[in-house]
């Protein structure tokens, strides 16, 4: 039988080679343009109809990598993505990710390989101290609290639901099921979509979610607003389950106020969830410790996305509760073939349990690689550049009378439009993305488009930022 | 400011020193005891409390990697790695996960990137006709089905069930919720342990979950039962949702009869899932098809995992379904900022509508790399040499009167005890486990333990697998 796996040499090789590959794209990224302007259908063209029957040669696979593949790549790791949000890779973390893959272990508990459990509590115990968040979360403190690595910030609200429901019905939801109309979520018109898809997954149904007006200035969650939705489910007999926080929404970056809305959680027995997907990160920055103020006193679970703004490659969610009792109270499944005597003793954590895949990957290495290569400091110059970056644009913008900023430009996210017609703002959008300068998206804002500039990428400079500008102007008056 | 990041000479530098560590790693790992001796604590204790505040060079990193990590890690690329299922890993499926994090691209809608959808799309109607799967799961045939990768078979399972769900409530369960009481969802007793929690997680609970007999023989659903039990649900006033088929169950490797499951779904309305998470990639045999036999006529959905036993680097689930519309319509959300013309235009899928996540990785790339660089007929000679290991491995067990297999061979799984008392056999494998010569997991079969041996590794040889067979019996002897 020939033998179809690569040989150790023939894997050194053409390792090598695609480690010079992504230096080399790196290198170069920058000269292409930002968005792909392939139609539909056009890289399933170029694919064959079948895999081939024979093996065919590594180096004929990378060939067709750049002819085939990359131009339909849109380039997130391009110093001109100011799209969404950034998803930032860095070196560090491919190559932490690199030596996961080369490992292969897989940590559904403890017992499967322990260093991948153990390495995710500490580097998470790092994390959680590096932003200042509150000692109940950490996993080393013997304290009911715990963090855990999530594929995205929408498994981690989805999971803190299924937490809250399972507190809530003193766990009979996981057992008879959930009960229809008893229950009600809150989150702001600008919560994160997946709010609702997680309403829509736990069956409690997108009905179940109280769209809770913002304060136009600020976008940020009304007070009393989400005090009389609070008060009007309470009189019509329905129990408030989980108020989600917005500690920088998707849209504009606007903060809704933990302090107050955890006050309301508290008064109705609500649980208090805080999306920090994006900004949550910034805490790395004393001075930016402002983001996550009220999350020490009064969140039960709190989610921020070192996969968006903290250089570490996709996909690492970190997931914090004050009680993982109520997580695992809803996630937990023991079938035979998984028992072991680390389980059964109750010193080890077995993960599993938090979240709703049984298989997991290694996913702590690239946070650890990340966190000890850049250190703090490291990690701080890398978000305050970003900040920086976002302020220099926003001052472009409010210097020039042709534009307007829409809402303060918050952390590393401007929003702003042109002013005039509500099409000129579209249109600009459409121009600059087809132009390949830049990639920019777009939102509403009480009703009215505006785009985003999120800055947040490793190597976007001063230059980049200066560069889409002058574009933005120039086809505007084109 | 100090530029934090790693220069593009020091990436190439450490990019090839990692490569290596994994080419050495490989190496040496058969050496390595498979299972890590540490005891709950071991690897957190040699961790410092906090992150650095300065960065650290990477080869700090890699040099803890060894010194910290590497001994609490269980080798699941071991060669005489036989645990639960193989999780195998494959050079050329490394590599192929390598570029998707070095080009970084996030593909939660087509517009974002569409490469990374439309090669989604191709490489799973690839391995949808390796498998000999009905054209109408092929995401290119303009037909209602399709397919995508999810995480795990339990993302799989899970958005499965809400499919179901979605379909038997004419979409109201998205919009009001789940009712209480009015469904039941059927598994065998050996079905896996992600069916209970798909059902915990999505509001119906683990009460509406029946437990369907198993022939004690075969480890196969019983037919009868399941018929007796649908009668019983349909006589309460219960509607039958979902049905799932386990084809190659998680602790003997059985097969339910999918054509009968399928018949009894049919006329009671369910969805039929089938969950070939383990075995159903043996079916790029063509001697081994029978293992999908019924999937063709009569599933709604069907998953198998290349993570497992196709050499594709977790974590990567295939998912097909025959009708995406009750799939997307459970999952689909659309906010403004995620609006595009090609979504709106119709031609184009965008995948964050098929899972409960938004964000998702560049999957693809490594299932691309396997099935090319492997072709079908290289993917065949690892997949017969799991079989031929697995009944070289029987063989010994029947020969020899101190063992006996407790279910005749499965594919590559073989499930044997120790003649004697129950403690003998789980004895044995802590023997066997602490050795570090190798790693087994155990079962309960007809409520008495059994051991399992589970081959799939693209490393283990006829030599591994003697090796195992030869300290087995020296432990039991001792």
């Amino acid at each position: 039988m020939i033998d179809p796996h690569m040989s150790p040499e023939d894997f050194r090789r053409h390792g090598h080679e695609v480690i010079d590959w992504i230096a080399d794209y790196w290198d170069t990224v920058a000269d292409q343009p930002v968005l792909a302007s392939v139609k539909p259908g056009d890289v399933a063209a170029m694919l064959p109809h079948e895999a081939p029957e024979h093996g065919e040669s590594f180096d004929a696979v990378l060939a067709d990598l750049d002819r085939v593949l990359m131009p339909g790549i849109t380039h997130w790791q391009h110093p001109r993505y100011f799209a969404y949000f950034p998803a930032n890779s860095s070196p560090a973390a491919i190559l932490g990710d690199l030596i996961s893959s080369g490992i292969g272990a897989q940590g559904m508990i403890w017992a499967t390989s322990p260093a991948v459990t153990e390495l995710e509590q500490v580097v998470l115990d790092w994390l959680a101290r590096a932003l200042d968040l509150p000692t109940a979360f950490l996993n080393s403190e013997g304290g009911p609290g715990g963090g855990v690595i999530q594929d995205t910030a929408s498994t981690a609200t989805f999971t803190a639901l299924l937490a809250a429901l399972h507190r809530a019905t003193g766990g009979t939801a996981r057992t008879t099921g959930v009960e229809p109309a008893r229950f009600a979520i809150y989150g702001s018109s600008q919560a994160h979509s997946s709010l609702l898809k997680a309403a829509m997954m736990s069956g409690l149904g997108e009905d179940s979610v109280r769209t809770i007006a913002v304060d136009p200035g600020s976008q940020a969650m009304s007070v009393p607003a989400l005090r009389n939705a609070v008060a009007a489910d309470r009189e019509r007999g329905l129990t408030p389950l989980m108020i989600q926080a917005a500690v920088g929404t998707t849209s504009t970056g606007g903060f809704d106020p933990v302090a107050d809305l955890g006050e309301i959680a508290r008064d109705c027995g609500a649980w208090l969830h805080v999306d920090a997907a994006w900004a949550g990160v910034a805490a790395v920055c004393p001075e930016l410790r402002w983001v996550n103020a009220g999350v020490g006193e009064y969140a039960d679970s709190y989610v921020t996305n070192p996969h968006k703004w903290l250089l570490t490659t996709f996909d690492c969610s970190a997931f914090w509760v004050r009680d993982r009792a109520a997580l695992i109270g809803a996630l937990s499944i023991l079938p035979e073939y998984l028992r072991n005597p680390a389980t059964e003793s109750g010193a080890v954590v077995d993960y599993r349990d938090w979240h709703p895949q049984l298989g997991r990957r290694f996913r702590a290495v690239k946070l650890w690689t990340v966190l000890r290569t850049y250190g703090l400091e490291g990690l701080r110059a890398h978000l305050r550049s970003g900040v920086e970056l976002a302020a220099h644009f926003a001052a472009l913008v409010e210097g020039d009378d042709r534009f307007e900023l829409v809402t303060p430009p918050s952390l590393g996210l401007v929003v702003f439009r042109a002013i005039g017609p509500e099409q000129l703002t579209m249109d600009l959008m459409e121009a600059i993305n087809a132009s390949g300068t830049a990639y920019l998206s777009h939102t509403k804002v009480e009703g009215r488009a505006a785009l985003r500039l999120a800055v947040g990428g490793w190597r976007t400079t001063r230059a980049d930022v200066d560069l889409t500008w002058r574009e933005l102007g120039r086809l505007l008056s084109s």
